[in-house]
């Protein structure tokens, strides 16, 4: 790309734990280092934030650290400020809760923006609940989406788990989504009692926490194992 | 989940560098650790496994681990020496050629046959230029698709690349693909003079590689820039 369009501030895409990793089991070292120059930041949530950059090891004052709030009720001119640090040559990082920005996660719109601004945009390596789960499914990893969350009304949900099932027959491809965690266990009755007996049904529950684990088995064998998920973040994967 | 499904020996799912960043550069601190306990690997090619493993500081001679071979043309017997090791305890360690196993990668395949083992499979957090250039894309992260390689015959090619595009205007989904790199700017060029004007793509090239860059315009701003991607490996997407 021609240099020329570029400002000078750069805007780093960070991925934050999603269990109990902490900072060094979440960034490599290179990826820490880049966090540690770093002194301008866009976060989901500032208390979260700033606890793993305190684990980071930081080396100023976590309070002299500038940050603004990044979420997903952040429209276009909230992002103004951080366009305005990155034009004035500052590089900025980008925080969610858990896991990697803009996947499943607000981000998206600050870096639409900085593309439209010439910034150059950088991931740094990290987790990615989606990304974890789908390599240890053992299901398509060579078609496959992520559609996000389900509806929540019970025709329209049972509905649209059915078209998932649909589509991963004909496409022979593997179909993710996610929940939040308190309507785990309701969800998973209802994929157990919609989908065939023979399909694919790959859990990753808890993925970096003490405890976590991801399993890929046929609906009836899920049915007979009777697992609860609880609170615990789960990723749900359809294939066959 | 029952613990008595589970035989002693785990699958670890080991993401390797897209690019020029090392082993440091790919996984945690917590990450090279584990790797360096194994001592049996499934890999797509013994000579890049052997070189990763080499810059990772394995604790024994390269020459005492224990390889099979695990590519795209592995069948399903083909994956028992592996299911084997695990049988008897012992841990395995997946390794592709560049990126996440199992995503756009081998690996799948003796993961499926883990999970029907009961086997605990454990994902390692690390580099896959997907996860990568869709973070830094400003794409819908909420929704996509990755469909692997398009179709090389040129009416076939041409078809699809507008069913993508279709489907991420209905949808407001983002499409993500990839080529292999000698026919990368064969489809630059096919993308440019199939896309609306305003349809906007996503370029990932050289993820990790130095100079490598992530950039999302509308096809008239491709058209006007006359990028030349040469043969360095890159994600596609079409978004809105």
């Amino acid at each position: 790309m021609e240099e020329h369009l570029r400002p000078e501030g750069r805007l780093f895409l960070i991925p934050t734990p999603l269990g109990d990793e902490g900072a060094e089991g979440c960034l490599t070292a290179g990826g820490i280092d880049t966090v540690r120059g770093l002194r301008h930041f866009a976060v989901e949530n500032a208390r979260t934030a700033r606890r793993f950059l305190s684990t980071l090891g930081m080396p100023c004052a976590i309070d002299e650290l500038q940050m603004g709030i990044l979420d997903k009720r952040t429209a276009r001119e909230g992002v103004q400020p951080f366009v305005a640090w990155l034009a004035a040559g500052l590089d900025v990082g980008v925080l969610s809760e858990a896991g990697a920005p803009g996947i499943a996660d607000p981000g998206a719109l600050l870096v639409r923006v900085a593309h439209e601004h010439g910034v150059e945009v950088v991931p740094l390596v990290g987790p990615s609940s989606l990304l974890m789960a789908m390599m240890a499914s053992g299901l398509n990893g060579q078609s496959f989406a992520f559609v996000g969350y389900l509806p929540i009304e019970k025709r329209a949900r049972r509905a649209r788990i059915r078209e998932l099932e649909t589509k991963a027959i004909r496409e022979g491809s593997a179909q993710a989504f996610i929940e939040t965690p308190y309507r785990n266990d309701q969800l998973l009755h209802e994929l157990l009692a919609t989908l065939r007996a023979e399909t694919r049904l790959c859990l990753g529950c808890g993925l970096q926490h003490q405890g976590g684990w991801v399993r890929t088995l046929p609906v009836a064998e899920w049915f007979a194992a009777n697992v609860t998920l609880g609170k615990v973040p789960t990723l749900y994967i359809i294939g066959v």
